[in-house]
């Protein structure tokens, strides 16, 4: 079930698998997305609520569609206190974490009076979509959220569709709670992301809209980008583990199976210098397989897209690393800082036998929003960066300017740009 | 010609002429572009020069398509001794400001062995878009390399379309000489753009590409989006200007010009608490226009997208220029880093009377890559982050791990994800 790799012909048509595992053919739900998107842009709450009645719930409507404060706290106060203290320990750490990536306007002056610096302003309203059912996960409530609050977001806007009977989860209340978001409604799919792009009677219109969604989210997501921004389009999600001989085998057929339960697409494999632990890992993989839940996901990810692949050196594995550009990615080796030297791609780097990558997904502060699929070669994990803006501050005297006016207007009659040259003769000549 | 604007009725309206302005039906564009792209990415070379001898120039072969860096400082020496010292000191001064944007690497150590952390690396390969023809400037050329290699970008590739006799523009090959671009090609178009998202026999794949370029590039960009990153799709450009009784009319109304100058799209608003300033920037908008050249183009821009807006007080101003979040917002006010305290949203921000936009366009140093037609809500300036990413480094020990295990574990529980808790039982359980 699980493929070892020994050749390099194996191992580039498993690399091939890989890169291709995330296409999919949208053409189909293209159209379906964009009338949604026009109607309710088109519509507003008419639309909105039209769709939310047919796949949602009956009983939702403009009056009843908004969670107040009071039921998010309620929510969180019906969760198991085991459950209450690690979102609000996760909610603490991550916002420590966070706090750090904050950047500070700046400004660099001259004695001619020339001033040229870099301003920082947070977004002031952003959206952030949540997915109804099994999918609901209140870490990505967590994670989503408190970037935004971090940079200082006014308003961040949480919608999520509610069960036939019109109701959410506790666990995605209560996160939301505990991270502070301002408002949450009932609202779900492309029809709730149009709203949030353009407003409607009853959703305000946001500047940014992230967090994860179903194919119709996604395409919705697309559609709207340019009239807000958007967080990346979230791929499959993947593992690399790079091991040598010092790798407990326990520990990473464990790692390696907490990658491969997320879904059908999940992706993980492991990169060794040992063929004993190869072995090992193996046989571990098995005997987990067997005690845990989810064998239906287990099954097909570890048959189409995990792997254990024998490489001669670390040398080697960061070269493949590299070229796969892992979402997680974890050093289980003897000198784990020492290999980090030689990695370029990829979106967290687990360190040591003893960072497990579900302490990134959950608690250690680092977000969870990754890059993947490959595209850690040129995407950032989310963060407060995506919550802010910057506009660029110049201001000058004429003693600053006039040393450089020659120039410009040089530039500009060479762009055949003659008003961009006489903005600059007019203050030469000091017309008055 | 030039709208003056006292009602709120026509301001409104005028607003939203504006705001459907860059709106374009580009189905037409899309199948073509599509197959373009397509055809580079299988066939590659085969492809990319059937494509550049139909369009661009019949003498292209893979044999001569590449510019050597002899031929780029050969370009350089031919231009008029003026032109090359604008550039010099242009990049210079780009470098110098670009310089201050360098983000470092961190890290949170804890006594108990916690390290936490987010890794800054460039990206390694980057693609610049220049334009052909009369819209090949060189000023561009600067603002889209030099942030790239201010990062660390290890191969910058520039490609633009020659010719129908195979050649390019000494202007564009000097600024890219004195950029530092590694490699020039002599493709143009859908595909030059896929021939940099996917690699052909010439062409080196990149990790992003930027640049402007007409529609068949913006589509193709977007098509390749996710394979690659690209920059944002710039829109039509524009200015507002604040200016109150202190502003000087002739230098109002030459900036006013050079906005709209660009092209037919160009819009150019002042908002002015002077009536008096108003009839006096009609007057010299008039008179210039008969003095300059491009006058089909200003005629259009004047007539559809500028304007003369009145205002009670520079609070109104502040308010309706944040509504539009332009591109360039000019301060041509009395007390300019007052008002700025006033202004969320802008790509660049020029403060007083001797901060013509056109400053910008060329020597300052901050970009002139700028977030266009209102984008400036969420985007911001092109910079030094376009061409770096992120990745969160985590590392814990044993005595680190311990405390956080049974919140990790009962987290991934309340998610279903029990391969998750699993791994951290396994290491708090001890398995060796």
């Amino acid at each position: 079930m699980l493929k070892k790799i020994e050749t390099h012909e194996a191992r580039a048509d498993f690399l091939k698998t890989l890169e291709v595992r995330g296409n999919m053919d949208t053409g189909i739900y293209a159209q379906a997305t964009r009338q949604i998107v026009d109607a309710v842009r088109q519509e507003g709450d008419a639309a909105l609520f039209r769709y939310t009645k047919q796949w949602d719930s009956e009983s939702l409507t403009p009056a009843n569609v908004k969670v107040s404060r009071e039921e998010t706290k309620a929510a969180f106060e019906r969760l198991p206190e085991s459950l209450q203290q690690a979102i609000t320990l996760a909610a603490a750490r991550i916002e420590r974490f966070h706090a750090q990536q904050k950047q500070k306007s700046w400004m660099d002056l001259k004695e001619t009076g020339e001033i040229l610096g870099q301003r920082v302003t947070p977004l002031e309203k952003v959206g952030v979509y949540v997915p109804g059912g099994k999918a609901a996960y209140p870490s990505s409530v967590l994670m989503n959220v408190i970037p935004a609050k971090v940079a200082g977001v006014k308003q961040i806007v949480m919608v999520t569709p509610a069960s036939k009977a019109g109701t959410l989860q506790d666990e995605v209340l209560a996160a939301a709670y505990v991270a502070g978001v301002d408002e949450v409604y009932k609202i779900g799919g492309a029809q709730a992301i149009a709203a949030l792009a353009f407003g409607t009677e009853t959703i305000p219109k946001v500047d940014k809209i992230v967090g994860p969604g179903n194919i119709y989210v996604a395409l919705a997501k697309r559609e709207v980008f340019g009239y807000v921004s958007i967080d990346s389009i979230a791929g499959p999600s993947e593992i690399l583990i790079i091991a040598d001989e010092s790798a407990n085998p326990t520990y990473v057929a464990a790692d390696f199976l907490s990658q491969a339960e997320h879904d059908e697409l999940a992706s993980a494999v492991l990169i060794t210098t040992s063929k004993n632990l190869a072995q090992e890992v193996q046989k571990e993989v098995m005997r987990f397989f067997e005690e845990l839940p989810r064998k239906e996901i287990l099954l097909e990810s570890l048959k189409n897209y995990c792997a254990i692949i024998l490489v001669e050196d670390l040398e080697e594995a960061c070269q493949l690393s590299n070229a796969i550009a892992p979402e997680h990615l974890e050093l289980a080796v003897n000198a784990p800082f020492e290999v980090l030297t030689k990695i370029t791609n990829a979106g967290a780097i687990f360190l040591g036998h003893y960072t497990p990558e579900p302490v990134g997904d959950y608690m250690a502060g680092p977000n969870h929003v990754l890059p993947t699929n490959g595209t850690a070669r040129f995407f950032s994990p989310l963060s407060v960066d995506d919550f802010i803006k910057k506009s660029s501050i110049l201001s000058f005297t004429k003693e600053a300017l006039m040393p450089l006016a020659d120039s410009i207007i040089a530039f500009a009659e060479s762009e055949r740009l003659f008003a961009h040259a006489l903005s600059v003769k007019v203050r030469k000549e000091g017309v008055n």
